[in-house]
């Protein structure tokens, strides 16, 4: 996806928040709002958001000489979904169809991102789950998934951010695991999940898990590292959680599923629904099993 | 007010608003964003955010070739508010204390900003009305405002918007009009009122209307007509109405109430009070009649 002119004063507001969370020093601050209006004078708009997002960050980790201004919320957003996992657990087996709710499940928690809100405050998170329960969801896309998941042979699952990594752990529970590789970002953007965040989430003991190499929010494929690429060309279905996966990977040829909450009005015109709605929903280019065996 | 950094992605949101309102093109609201975007990396952050928000429009008025893109919508305000003006007449003049319900009904008006908004159903004009004529009003702030109105010999009134002006007509309905003159902005800017919509709220029958000679959305006195600084210099009670009024004369050293519903977080903050919150507030360089009497 693009960027939009609507992205760039959202790119500001983004930039001065992460700065604000990363120092009080209202001279970084303003040295963080100069660099972005530079970044988007010389803008080249056929870009993906994500692009601007990564170049925002590596700013404002260089200004405010912090590896990873995220680091401690990022710790409580781990701590507070694992509080809420065996509860969410305990849904999920009791479920009439534990896929479908994982799936919801999986959704609900994308809502931790603070790439597209400025805080979160933990009524909200439980509020998500509840709505996301019972939301809509399409039937006819979760009946793809489910047959996607089952054919393939070699699933990547690219997750989000820190906290929702272990609401993704619910749903891959109720996937094949044998199948599955988990990737987490290389190093820390905002609050996206990094290995030590999977680690906490207790992936490493269920799946593999491996790094994108990159520290873009989203998948950039030509900044992940070469181990990366060769784990994303070899499989046969990619699971990509959340907003800045979408933007990255939605014109990207291959066999993807996206999975996520929409917070932005920009990415709801794109995909053509509203801001708030879950999303399930592959990508254009999908082959299923019965296409492939056609080529 | 000075300018504030959160002011500038919200220029930006402003001027995207207003370009996408003044023509399809999308060229040019490319061309409007990229200005403002220049214009923002030139700021002088010791300038109030009206200013800038001159600058915007001129840009945009050049760029789109339209005089004024807001006239249909500000005829349309107009339009609603006068359908309105009977029964919020009658609402004041059998209240208790109709001074109170039309400062009331005149910060109520106040909601019709599309500087801070891009879009105002009717629905939430409505609504706001209800709302302030319930909600919390200083006592103390009516009491020293009615009092200062007793003892002014010469009232000049800055009006806000088009609309909003016949919501100021009920207040100045209630106010000694011998002693008044309202002011109009000089040429359009946004959805602001000019003598046309002074003409159409009724306004030059009842008192004196002049307009300030200025395209600023706010009062600018540098940038105002010498006939306007002469009237504004001669009067002992000045009554501002909205945020750009504020965000420009708040550090005058004048005898001004600032009469406004706040719809901007950054004046929330400068003002010390929550968005939503309904204004009257005097400078803190005014002078009561005892105190003028001291010096």
């Amino acid at each position: 996806m693009r960027i939009y002119l609507d992205c760039i004063p959202c790119f500001i507001r983004q930039a001065l928040d992460a700065a604000r969370h990363a120092t009080d020093d209202e001279h970084v601050h303003e040295q963080v709002v100069r660099g972005v209006l530079d970044l988007s004078n010389n803008l080249d708009m056929h870009q993906s958001p994500p692009v601007i997002g990564q170049q925002i960050h590596q700013l404002i980790r260089k200004l405010v000489r912090v590896e990873d201004p995220y680091h401690g919320l990022k710790q409580r957003f781990n701590d507070i979904a694992l509080k809420l996992y065996s509860k969410m657990r305990h849904i999920i087996i009791e479920s009439e169809d534990p896929l479908e709710t994982a799936v919801r499940v999986a959704i609900a928690g994308n809502i931790i991102d603070l790439g597209a809100k400025s805080q979160l405050p933990k009524t909200e998170l439980e509020e998500t789950i509840d709505q996301c329960l019972s939301g809509e969801l399409s039937a006819k896309q979760l009946k793809d998934f489910q047959n996607a998941v089952n054919e393939a042979k070699n699933i990547l699952y690219l997750s989000d951010n820190a906290g929702e990594i272990v609401f993704d752990r619910l749903l891959i529970e109720q996937l094949p695991i044998d199948k599955i590789t988990v990737a987490v970002k290389g190093y820390p953007v905002i609050n996206d999940a990094t290995m030590e965040d999977a680690i906490h989430a207790g992936l490493p003991q269920m799946v593999d898990v491996i790094d994108n190499g990159s520290d873009a929010p989203g998948t950039i494929l030509p900044s992940c590292s070469r181990a990366f690429r060769d784990y994303f060309n070899k499989a046969d279905l990619i699971i990509a959680k959340g907003q800045g996966n979408y933007e990255t990977l939605n014109d990207v040829n291959q066999n993807i599923f996206f999975i996520l909450k929409v917070k932005c009005p920009v990415i709801a015109k794109d995909i053509g629904c509203n801001v708030g709605e879950m999303i399930l929903q592959k990508t254009k280019a999908f082959k299923g099993e019965k296409e492939n065996a056609r080529i």
